[in-house]
């Protein structure tokens, strides 16, 4: 998880849209993904309708990271961002094995203990 | 991950739907939580427009466990399934110090190298 407070998002109410970002890392440049990976956490936080991130990564390289967003206008926003495709174009060319994006509305949600964490 | 495969859910084409669930585990019952974990990945499975799973926890005790679902319908009826039911019972007493999850529906996707995996 990054540094920035719990790994739970507290998101708004529903409506808002999540991107799931499914993935598998090779062993490449430990240091320079996590550099890159944690400059775009703190970049995604400071866009227009970003609403908080939840991302886990397995000891196999296996990672989940899913972001939320007010609206598809803040994550077409967010994907135009230069250096997010930087960052992506090194992703694909020197970070992941494989990855999925799937991009996602959510309509409901149900919680438990968001207030004691 | 579970035994299932690759780790990232070969899911159809948009629309499905995506049931997000991030938690944080306790300290609690490790080999009856990962007994049971295991067993409702499995009975998931089973019903009837199941379409996947992508599930990562870290070494701190975060997960990201992502289903995928033809339709609501088939959200509800897992829901409702009996011994689903029970292990729900059993992770919000037992097992998780907090956790929140989000119902999603997918409208597109975006993926590299799932031929290679």
């Amino acid at each position: 998880m990054s540094s920035h407070g719990s790994p739970l998002a507290r998101t708004p109410e529903p409506p808002y849209y999540a991107v799931i970002f499914s993935n598998i890392r090779n062993d490449a440049e430990p240091d320079a993904y996590a550099q890159t990976a944690e400059a775009m956490v703190e970049l995604a936080a400071q866009q227009d309708g970003y609403l908080g991130v939840e991302s886990v990564r397995d000891t196999e390289g296996v990672g989940i990271t899913v972001s939320y967003w007010r609206d598809e206008a803040a994550i077409k926003a967010w994907k135009k961002n230069a250096d997010h495709r930087a960052a992506q174009a090194a992703g694909q060319k020197r970070w992941y094995r494989a990855y999925i994006t799937r991009v996602a509305k959510v309509e409901r949600t149900y919680a438990l203990g968001l207030d004691d964490i």
